[in-house]
C-alpha cells in the first residue's frame, strides 16, 4: 500500500500552522517567512527559487525527502490560493507559475469544484470536494503505486490526522512564538501514541520531529 | 541586578504547561508525569525523590542549574495546592512534605493571603496578594542579592514573560499533544525578539530550549 506522508511542515512553539491574514502578497499571513527561515539557505531550498548551491546539512536531507517516491499530491485549498467561497474567477493558477514544483496530479480539496488546470511540467490540479478518505482514494489511484504527499495548510494536515490516514510526518517546530493564525494541533490530543516519534535539533535552530505510524 | 529565571519548565507541542483537571491526586491533571518523564531518570530527577544515582547527561546538566545561586521563589498558586477560591483550611502545606525541596523563601502569588508557612530545612512559604513586578521586588528583597526562581505554574510564567520580568528560561518541547490544560503561550506573539533563542535534542526525545534576555 502506498503511504500518506507529510514533509517540510513547520509549526511555531505556539502550534500555528500559519499566520493570520492571508492574502496574495502574504501567502503566510503575519507569520511572512518565519517558519521557512531554516530551508531557505538548503541545496533544495535554493533550487525550489532556480538558483544552485545552498548546504548539504541536515536540515537539507530532511527536505530533499519530499519528493522521493511522490506520485500525487493532496492540498488544502487554503495552501493553493487566497481566495475564499466561490471563485471570483478561474484565472488563479496557483502561487507558483506556469511550471509549479509538483510534476504530478495535485489534488485541492474545496467545497467549490472547477474544472481541472493542465500546468507545464505534469502538474495536474484536480478540484474536488470530497472527505479525506475519498480524496486519498484518488489521489493513490492517481499516484499509480507511489506514495501521496499531504501539501498542508495546517486545516488540511490536522483534518487528515484525525481521520488517522497519515502514515509518515516530517514537522519542524521552529522557535517563535506566532500568537494568532492556524492551528495545527486542536483535536489531536494523544496523537503520539499511534507513532514512533525522533526529534532532532539543528543549526539553524529549529527542531525535526518525525513521526511514523507504529501499525504500518 | 539579580535575575529572574525559569528552569525546566515543560510544555507539550500544543503549547499546554500543565494538563486539565488538577487534584490532590493529580498535581498535573490528565498530563500525570508525561511532562516530566525526561527529568526522572536524571541524577537531579532521583535525588529529588532521595534516591542514588542516575545519569549524568545533557538533560541532567539542565536539570540541574535549577538551584545555581537561587535566592527565593515565586511560584503561582496552582503549583503550591489544588485548591481554589478562599483557603478551606490552613492546614494544607504544599505537595512537599514537611521539608520542601526550596530551602529559602518561596511567595505564592495569590489572592487569599494567609500567615507564612515555615517549614524544615529553610523553606518559608509567604502569600502574597501582589502585582508581578511587586511579587519580585519582594523575592528580590529575600533572596540578598542572589537570583529568583520563577517555579510556574504557566500562567504565572505567562504573567511574568508578558511583564518582561524574565531573564532566563529554561524550556523543555515534550512531543506530545496534551489537547487541553492551561496554555503557555497565548499572548506572547514575538516573545523570541527580545531574546536570544538556543535549541538541542537529548535522546530522551525532548528539545531543551533556552531563551536569554537580550537586552540584559
Amino acid at each position: 500500500m502506498s503511504s500518506l506522508r507529510v514533509h517540510n511542515f513547520a509549526v511555531s512553539l505556539d502550534g500555528f500552522g500559519t499566520g493570520e491574514g492571508q492574502s496574495l502578497e502574504a501567502p503566510f499571513g503575519h507569520a511572512d517567512q518565519r517558519l521557512m527561515q531554516w530551508f531557505f539557505g538548503t541545496r533544495r531550498g535554493r533550487a525550489v527559487h532556480g538558483r544552485s548551491g545552498g548546504s548539504r546539512s541536515v536540515d537539507d536531507a530532511l527536505a530533499e525527502m519530499t519528493d522521493d517516491g511522490i506520485g500525487a499530491e493532496i492540498m488544502g485549498r487554503n495552501k493553493f490560493g487566497p481566495q475564499r467561497g466561490p471563485w471570483a474567477d478561474e484565472e488563479w493558477t496557483g502561487w507558483w507559475g506556469p511550471n509549479p514544483p509538483f510534476h504530478t496530479p495535485v489534488f485541492v480539496l474545496t467545497h467549490h469544484p472547477r474544472p481541472p488546470l493542465e500546468m507545464e511540467g505534469g502538474t495536474t490540479f484536480h478540484f474536488v470536494d470530497a472527505s479525506p478518505e475519498d480524496a486519498l482514494a484518488q489521489a493513490r489511484e492517481a499516484a499509480g503505486g507511489l506514495d501521496v504527499r499531504l501539501g498542508g495548510g495546517p486545516t488540511t494536515v490536522r483534518q487528515f490526522l484525525a481521520a488517522d490516514l497519515v502514515d509518515h510526518m516530517h514537522l519542524v517546530v521552529v522557535p517563535i512564538v506566532l500568537g494568532r493564525g492556524v492551528r495545527l494541533w486542536d483535536g489531536l490530543e494523544a496523537l503520539e501514541e499511534r507513532f514512533t516519534v525522533e526529534s532532532v535539533t539543528t543549526p539553524s535552530g529549529v527542531t525535526h520531529v518525525t513521526f511514523s505510524h507504529r501499525g504500518r
